[in-house]
C-alpha cells in the first residue's frame, strides 16, 4: 500500500480550523455555539458587489478564463478606485488578482524565498503564514511581542538579532490577526529602514486595512520612502467588503521581478474565479458610509469584548486597535484544553462558546494560556458569549488562579 | 535590493500562456488571430449553472467561507447525481472539492511525493504538472509515447526500468491533454498493477472525462481492482459544463490519509469559491443530451482538424480519440519559432492562427517540430484557420520539407 509523503503528514493542521468537527458534534446534538473562533463576520457584504454578479450572470452563456492576472476591469478598478483613494499609487502591472489573500502570502513567500530560506515574523503571527512556510522549506524566525506590552513592537535590535545569511524578508500582517495590533508609522518605518539594510523583502498582509479604530489613517507598508522595490502587498476583497467566500485577492509590488514572478504563479492556476472577480468588480462601488458603519458597529463589539473579558477574574485582554480579533490571557494550565473541554462538556442551558487556542499563533514554545477572540457577533450576542466563558472559567477544573 | 528566489527565477513561464503577449500585440494591431492555442472552448455552459447562481445571489446579503472540503450540497450532488450516474461509487467523505482541477493534481503530487522524490509520468503531458513539481522539488520522470504510434502506451517494462527507491506515483491525464489519447482499459489494469506491485499512487487527472469519441465508455483510474488505495482522482468541472472560470474541481480517493491530507491542504486556503460552488450545484442537473450534443459537435471538429492537417503537405496528425486536443508533427525546424513568426510576421488578409508549441509536453529533449491544437472553434472557422496555417507552412522560411 503508497503512503503519504512525510510532508503531507508532518503538515500541522490548521489551528483555526482543526477543533471545528467538535463544535459540529456539539451542534448536531443541538447544543447552541457562540463562534468567537473564526474571523467570518456577520455584517452584510454591500449590495453592489452581488448586483454586479446578478447583473452579469443574466443572459450569459460562457464563463470562460480570464487572464491569469484577473480582469482587466478588476485590475483597473482596483487601481483607481479603491489604491488612488487611499494613496498608494500604483500601474496596473503592479497589481496581480490572486485567489484571495492567502494565494497573494504563499506567493510572495515563494517569491522571496527559497527552501532553506528564512523570513522573520512578528509573533503572534496568521498561523496560516506558518502552514505555507512549511510546505515550501521555509523557516520562520519570530520577533516575539508581549501582551502585557500591548504586543509593542520592540527595538529593532530584536530584528537585527534573527538576521543570517539565509534570511529574505519580513512578514507581517498590519492590523495583525491574531492580536489586533496596529503597527504605528514610526514601527512600519523602523521595519522599512531594517529591511533596506539587509536587503530583504517586506511582505505586508493589510487585509484588515480598512478596520482601523485610531484617529490616523492606516500606515501602509506602501508608504516607507525608499522601501519601493522591497514592499509585497498581499491584499483581499474577503474582510474589505464581507465578501470571505468570493476568494478574491491580489498581490501589488513596484518591483518588476517580483510581478513577473508572481505571473508565472498565477499562470499554472489559470485564472482567478470570475465569478468572485464579478462580485469583486461591484464591491468598488461600495460608498464610504459602508465603512464608516461597519467601523462603528467593529467598535462597539471591540468596547463590549474588551470590557467584558478584563471583567473576568484573571483574564487580561489589551485593548486591540485594528482588525477583529482580541488576543486574551486566561487563568487556565491550558487554553487548547480548555476550549476542547468547553465543546465538549461544558453547557449552561445547552449553549457553549468556541475560541481559537493561540498557541500556535507563536514560534516561541510556552505561550499556552492564551486565546484569540473573534468578535464578529453583535453586541446583545456576545454579551450572553462572554457570560458562559465567564462561568466557563469559573467551573474549569484547570482552573490556574 | 532584494532578489527573488532562486526558485521563482527559475520557475518555467507557462508554455500555454507565454506566447500571449503577441497574439495581444498582432490582435491591438487590428490582426484577426484563430486561437487554436487554449482549451477554452466557445461550447455554451449548460444554463442551469447560472440559474442556481442568480437563484442564489438574488436577496443574498453575505458570502462567507464554506467549509474548507466544500459545501455539502455539492460534496452530496457529485456523488450522488453524477459520479454514482457514471459507475464511481464513492461516499462523501472521500470527495473533496478544491480550487479547480489545478488545485486537485497539484495537492496530489504533494500528498504523494516529498521534495526529492520522483513521479512518473507519460509524455506527451500538460505542462504544468511540471511546474508543479518545479515548485515542490519532485522529478518528473517520462515514459515516452510516439506521435507515429498514435500515443499508444508501451509496453510496462518502460515503466519498470523509471522505478527507483525516490519513485512515489503515476502521473496521467485520461483523456489526455495534449495528445488527446484515451487509455484503453488494458492499458489502464496495466499500469494499475504496476503502481500496485510497487507501491505506488496512481494519480489519475480525468477532466477531459466527457470527451471520448469510442463507442466503449471512459475506464476511470477508480474501477481498476485492487487499486482502491491507490487512486488519487483529481477532476473538473470546468471541461465537463465548459465553466472554466467558476474554478471549482474536486479530488477523490478510497485512501483516508490522502483525504485527511488534502483536508488539511484545503484548510490552509480556507475555501474553495462559493459562487463558483453554487454555479457547479447548479450544473448537476445537466441533462445527458447536453454531452451527447457537445460530443457529436467535438467529433465534427476533431473529424475536420484531422481531415485538414493531414492533407497539408508533411503534416503528420494521428486520430484522438478523447478531449478537445491533436498533436500535429509539422515539416519546421522549431515549433515555437514558426509560432512566434505566425504571430508577429504572417498574415493572409489580416489574419493568423495561434498554436502551442509541444516541446514543453516532453521530458525528452529534441521534440521540436510539434504543436497542439485546441479544436475549440465552430467548423467554419476551423476551415479558415487551417487554410491559414497551410498558407504560413508554405510560406514559412524555416520549412525542412
Amino acid at each position: 500500500m503508497p503512503v503519504i509523503s512525510d510532508k503531507a503528514s508532518a503538515m500541522p493542521a490548521s489551528a483555526i480550523r482543526k477543533l471545528v468537527p467538535l463544535s459540529d458534534a456539539a451542534e448536531s446534538s443541538g447544543v447552541k455555539v457562540y463562534h468567537l473562533n473564526v474571523g467570518a463576520p456577520d455584517i452584510k457584504s454591500p449590495d453592489c458587489a452581488f448586483r454586479a454578479v446578478l447583473d452579469k450572470c443574466t443572459g450569459m452563456h460562457h464563463l470562460s478564463y480570464t487572464n491569469s492576472a484577473g480582469l482587466m476591469e478588476l485590475r483597473k478598478g482596483l487601481v483607481e478606485k479603491y489604491y488612488r483613494k487611499i494613496g498608494i499609487d500604483i500601474e496596473v502591472s503592479e497589481l496581480l488578482v490572486e485567489v484571495a489573500g492567502s494565494e497573494a502570502f504563499a506567493g510572495a513567500m515563494q517569491i522571496a524565498a527559497n527552501p532553506g530560506d528564512e523570513i522573520i515574523v512578528v509573533e503572534p503571527f496568521y498561523t496560516n503564514y506558518q502552514t505555507f512556510a512549511f510546505l515550501n522549506g521555509i523557516t520562520l524566525k519570530a520577533v516575539h511581542t508581549e501582551i502585557r506590552d500591548g504586543f509593542k513592537v520592540p527595538d529593532i535590535s530584536a530584528f537585527e538579532a534573527l538576521v543570517t545569511p539565509k534570511t529574505k524578508a519580513v512578514l507581517l500582517s498590519n492590523p495583525c490577526n491574531p492580536s489586533g495590533k496596529l503597527f504605528t508609522r514610526e514601527e512600519m518605518l523602523a521595519i522599512g529602514d531594517f529591511c533596506i539594510r539587509h536587503d530583504l523583502f517586506l511582505i505586508s498582509d493589510e487585509v484588515y486595512r480598512e478596520f482601523c479604530y485610531t484617529d490616523e489613517p492606516h500606515f501602509s507598508a506602501m508608504s516607507i520612502p525608499g522601501c519601493e522595490q522591497h514592499v509585497i502587498l498581499a491584499d483581499s476583497v474577503s474582510k474589505r467588503y464581507n465578501l470571505c467566500g468570493a476568494r478574491i485577492g491580489c498581490i501589488i509590488s513596484h518591483n518588476k521581478d517580483v510581478m513577473a514572478a508572481a505571473l508565472k504563479l498565477a499562470q499554472s492556476r489559470l485564472c482567478p474565479p470570475v465569478l468572485g472577480q464579478y462580485a469583486a468588480i461591484g464591491a468598488l462601488d461600495t460608498p464610504q458610509s459602508y465603512f464608516d458603519e461597519v467601523r462603528e458597529e467593529y467598535i462597539r463589539r471591540r468596547d463590549c469584548a474588551i470590557e467584558e473579558l478584563n471583567a473576568i477574574p484573571g483574564v487580561f485582554a489589551p485593548t486591540p486597535m485594528g482588525a477583529f480579533y482580541a488576543i486574551a490571557e486566561l487563568p487556565v494550565d491550558d487554553a487548547e484544553a480548555f476550549t476542547r473541554w468547553m465543546l465538549t462538556e461544558f453547557r449552561i442551558d445547552g449553549q457553549t462558546v468556541m475560541v481559537t487556542p493561540a498557541s500556535s499563533f507563536y514560534k516561541s514554545a510556552g505561550v499556552k494560556n492564551q486565546v484569540r477572540i473573534a468578535y464578529v457577533l453583535e453586541v446583545p450576542l456576545l454579551r450572553k458569549a462572554f457570560r458562559i466563558l465567564r462561568e466557563a472559567l469559573a467551573a474549569y477544573p484547570g482552573r490556574t488562579v
